[in-house]
């Protein structure tokens, strides 16, 4: 079976009219989401760093990192927005894999589209396929492949990003066989840099790297025809277990980022469900923390393994702080990233509502569930039993949700016309004339104004 | 034991006067040959496909495409350079990993010391360190990982390309840690690739990306401090065995680059002892291919197995042909790149001559050994036994054969007095003021012209 080829004469042959309007729409939120997130990141020292690092290298500069005023060549545009964009984790996450699907393959095609330019529709039903190839050869080799310790964001990333991008450049299927085959040459990216600025470097390198591949192709630059399934190809290089059937099976009848999932809260999935009980109880009750005597968690056992930590210090521990997440989430209503800062987890108020927080183990707990028991300085007990946390594939943020989070990432950024303006741009990316529109409405009037000045 | 820290302590800190004269002498003879390969490859159609589809993504256009006009930025210049210097699969061999380590250090720091002027003597200590950590941290992970299907030119490339670098723009310690952290993430390269034009694309994507790692990090772009050693790191995901002592023990006491080997003959190296042979009968005894009745080879059976094709059709099948190798070179006197062409393989000539060879297993034949028996018309027989091939550890190529191979490669390339004023750069390369006067004077001056019109 030559995966490889089966794969590249899918991507390039298949018919935008065949997609489901819900898979469509499911896409164009991802995009919503993903978009939001690399605004929400722009400002962050991550990107600073890398900006000044590699800005003088820039070749043409007709792509813009998003959020920001600055504008890079192409495959530098697409490293950055990569970068940007899964700074804050906060990105959408295919369960199945782990994978964050949008990263990669947005990043990659998005910077394309400013100097080749696409309809919206044409982007879109790119985007779609790119998610598809990468999500796929993710199933293929997932869990062993991710439990050896490779970070499969950037691993499977970089072939959703050359698919995506061969695709609007339009490569043959022997041009999209040879890009899926540099691409898997240059599968990288290691579990090892959690924690640090490489982690987010990774879909942003999956990215540049995915779309030099499919540049490169389409100049008929030669590769394996079976860089996929080769006894010295990807699959077999870089997992000890593979079923290759998941990338070609059903091929155009699933598609992956149906399964695609968005974060509610900027912090670890396990304590969404103790955030999402604690918000409930505050917007139905209208509670303040004055109100409140108490707050009991009964939770999985993971919750306190992982977010144990009771007295954070600074921004980054209040991330690994049931207590805190809760805390915040009561005060602010709301775990952004605003709610991780380290303000926030000084707060005075904060702590002192976190010091009143218990969590315990309960059997029978669900990862996704949490049982919220808060007591009332007027004697009343409020319960609430959460039996899928929000953002889960079972609980889905709604739309309204995730234009709420878009409004919190871009908070600070861009005027509340201009986040209003970018996300109806997102929303309704599939009619858009030129995709690229969504890039240049991610740039703050003010912020323009300044960098121009600063490039000269 | 830190030994991702450990090896960057070691390369910000050494000291140029410690590196032994006889190191130092081979770091400039690999230089050369590395100058020569990337010159001899730089009109393949390889090269041609590349800077075709990357050329209009250049940033400034400081650095020189060897042996070409076209300039671009560094990072793509580092790219181009490892694709020529490799194109020919005639660079030089690490033969403990069968690393090629020249390419991606060497095209690297070429193209940052045309950026960034550097004398001769920090170049070649920057090399030789680059190497070092290349090597050893080849030597750590060779063979388990090198079987399982890495080509290790591209994944431990990328640490010698980051070093070097590294060292060039006097990273910090901690700043070279963090390097060698990104470039463990960007470790790829897959030997599915072989015979197509990803191979070579390997050493220049470790050149390309090392250069980028080392960049990042001198902007305090933050990674794993472990990235080698940690149990989700390098030595670990990408290798089923590993011995990290290699990498740390005897530290600046022994010196990889002093095992360097380079190819005298454009072909697979189990081939070499039979052409080795063949050329000495001939130079000895002034044989013209009229003279000569049969060739007889008694040889090590993987040159049956790897090299048995009796009727080549092309250049390319050329070099998988015994026959052909020594028919052409006793013709030629020579076995180069020119040796392989499609006109060559298809000259009547030698045609006549390769269907006169014939080649037998002989037990006790080493795979460096072989056994030649030429019967000529006037009824003598001419016997040579090679006990080690030219090229080989034990036998090393002299510097009037690296020079005379340099000038081979740069022929129809650049006018002799080129040649000759490019060798006496590589050959005192420790002693320039500014190490990128190898690259421009790389360029023959009648294309200079040419490009400098096509690019305005």
């Amino acid at each position: 079976m030559e995966v490889t080829r089966a794969l590249a004469r899918f991507i390039v042959g298949h018919h935008g009219a065949d997609i489901p309007e819900t898979v469509r729409r499911e896409a164009a939120r991802s995009f919503l989401n993903w978009v939001g997130c690399a605004v929400g990141g722009s400002r962050h020292e991550t990107v600073e760093r890398s900006l000044a690092a590699l800005g003088e290298f820039s070749g043409p500069r007709v792509a813009t990192v998003l959020g920001r005023g600055e504008r890079l060549d192409v495959m530098l545009a697409a490293l950055m927005n990569g970068i940007t964009s899964h700074t804050f984790d906060f990105d959408d996450t295919h369960l199945k894999t782990v994978i964050h699907p949008s990263g990669p393959v947005a990043s990659a095609i998005l910077a394309l589209a400013e100097r080749s330019p696409v309809s919206g529709a044409d982007f879109l039903h790119a985007f779609i396929l790119g998610v598809e190839a990468e999500c796929r050869i993710g199933n293929a080799v997932y869990p062993s492949h991710y439990d050896v310790g490779w970070h499969i964001t950037g691993t499977a990333g970089v072939f959703g990003a050359a698919a995506a991008a061969g695709r609007l450049l339009g490569l043959t299927e022997q041009q999209m066989t040879w890009a899926l085959g540099i691409a898997a040459t240059q599968s990288s990216g290691l579990r090892e840099m959690f924690g640090t600025m490489t982690k987010p470097f990774h879909p942003g390198n999956a990215a540049r790297n995915g779309l030099l591949a499919a540049i490169l192709a389409k100049a008929n630059f030669t590769s394996s025809n079976q860089g996929i399934e080769a006894p010295r190809g990807f699959a077999h290089v870089l997992a000890s277990e593979r079923d290759l059937s998941q990338i070609t099976d059903r091929l155009g009848e699933t598609w992956e980022i149906a399964l695609n999932t968005y974060k509610p809260f900027a912090c670890g999935i396990v304590i969404h469900p103790a955030i999402d009980g604690c918000i409930q109880l505050r917007n139905e009750h209208q509670l303040k923390a004055g109100d409140i005597t108490t707050i009991s968690l009964g939770v999985h056992p993971l919750v306190l393994e992982l977010t144990g930590r009771k007295t954070p210090g600074v921004g980054l521990e209040g991330k690994f702080s049931v207590y805190h997440s809760v805390a915040a989430a009561i005060i602010h209503g709301a775990a952004g990233e605003a709610q991780y800062s380290d303000a926030v987890v000084r707060d005075p108020a904060v702590i002192a509502l976190r010091d009143r927080v218990t969590a315990t183990v309960k059997p029978g707990v669900r990862e996704d569930q949490v049982h919220v028991s808060i007591k009332l300085k007027d004697g009343r007990t409020l319960d609430k039993f959460i039996e899928h946390a929000v953002g889960s594939v079972d609980r889905p943020m709604t739309d309204a949700q995730l234009e709420e989070k878009f409004s919190g990432l871009a908070s600070g950024i861009l005027s509340v016309g201009e986040t209003d303006r970018l996300i109806g741009l997102c929303r309704d990316i599939g009619k858009l004339k030129d995709a690229a529109e969504v890039a240049r409405a991610s740039v703050p009037a003010a912020t323009l104004n300044r960098v121009d000045r600063r490039l000269g």
